[in-house]
């Protein structure tokens, strides 16, 4: 499904358009605009017709958006019509609390496993889950056929454990940890770092 | 300091180059090179010299950069020359794991207050925490004066909140809640939504 000549900008605005759009389908709402959208998420109405006119023709002019069809074709695009399973690496703070978080499985993703290399925290309840031991890690994840990494180590480790994750066949990674990651270019890496984010702010703050 | 005719997206990469330097000043490192940190960080040496050429000529061509005197400046650029103070608003999973999390300080921010509106949580110790009542939010905001919060409420609650953010004079949004937020031009939101990030990536798989 993948068009590899969209810019990377434009797939990165997709989610945020379906996650509205399926906020605006929970509150019961059939149809939306590109002005409504472009209002609710603080993009030009313009930007929105441009991004989702790559993909084709999802609106008419006049009527605006089906809310449930441009959901359905946003899904297909990003390839989350379907249910990816996902690893934790990492069964600290964040790890922990991506294991309890209950907003992955509609949207796309479920989570199936989560390792750590601690002894203290192997074989430890989180949820459903049961901590397993990292040194099992690549077997393990290749078993369950695991593209979908969620990396939450500590930024010493992060570079090593990708490696691994790398040969076990993961393709996706998000990281967590506060250090950029060398993979393959067949690998894609996006990251979380709260203080990249902060300063990006402070930045226009006195 | 800040130079409003940046695009934001150099804006956004700023702190990416300053996690690296910082680290690279960390392994004793004294000199880099924009063709180094583009292979730590995937972005080619071309793009690096000109985001930092928007601020200033901080490199001698065919010496490098001096890694102090570069963090320094993009400390500067970002305004995390100085320590803000930041508040939490949700004490849940996330906000717990924000509120312990130890990368915060030699970063430029500060955890000060962390908030929640569930009596169970009020008064409870997080570190060296105590979770305030969210009632009292915009007065203790204001008296310490918090510009920069971490929103870690339900997806339901965001907008809400934000408001009475906005209205105790918050400058800085770091909304962990999966939905957008509508807020004056004079106040900057970034998102975080794993989510959104996974689905970014699944856009390239198969």
């Amino acid at each position: 499904m993948a068009q590899k000549n969209i810019p990377d900008i434009v797939i990165g605005r997709l989610p945020v358009y379906l996650r509205s759009l399926q906020r605006m389908a929970q509150e019961g709402r059939q149809v939306t605009s590109s002005q409504e959208l472009g209002e609710r998420l603080g993009i030009s109405a313009a930007q929105i017709r441009k991004d989702l006119s790559q993909f084709g023709e999802f609106g008419k002019q006049g009527t605006g958006y089906n809310i449930e069809f441009l959901s359905k074709k946003i899904s297909d695009i990003l390839n989350v019509d379907r249910v990816w399973e996902v690893a934790i690496v990492g069964a600290g703070d964040i790890g922990s609390a991506l294991a309890r978080y209950n907003g992955f499985n509609q949207r796309g993703f479920h989570t199936r496993l989560i390792f750590d290399n601690d002894p203290k925290k192997i074989g430890m309840k989180i949820d459903d889950f049961t901590v397993m031991d990292a040194a099992s890690m690549e077997s393990e994840l290749k078993r369950a056929g695991v593209q979908v990494v969620m990396l939450a180590v500590p930024a010493g480790h992060a570079q090593g454990v990708a490696d691994r994750l790398v040969s076990a066949g993961v393709k996706a990674i998000l990281n967590y940890a506060p250090v950029s990651l060398n993979v393959p270019a067949d690998v894609r890496v996006q990251h979380i770092d709260p203080v990249v984010h902060l300063q990006r702010m402070t930045y226009y703050l006195d």
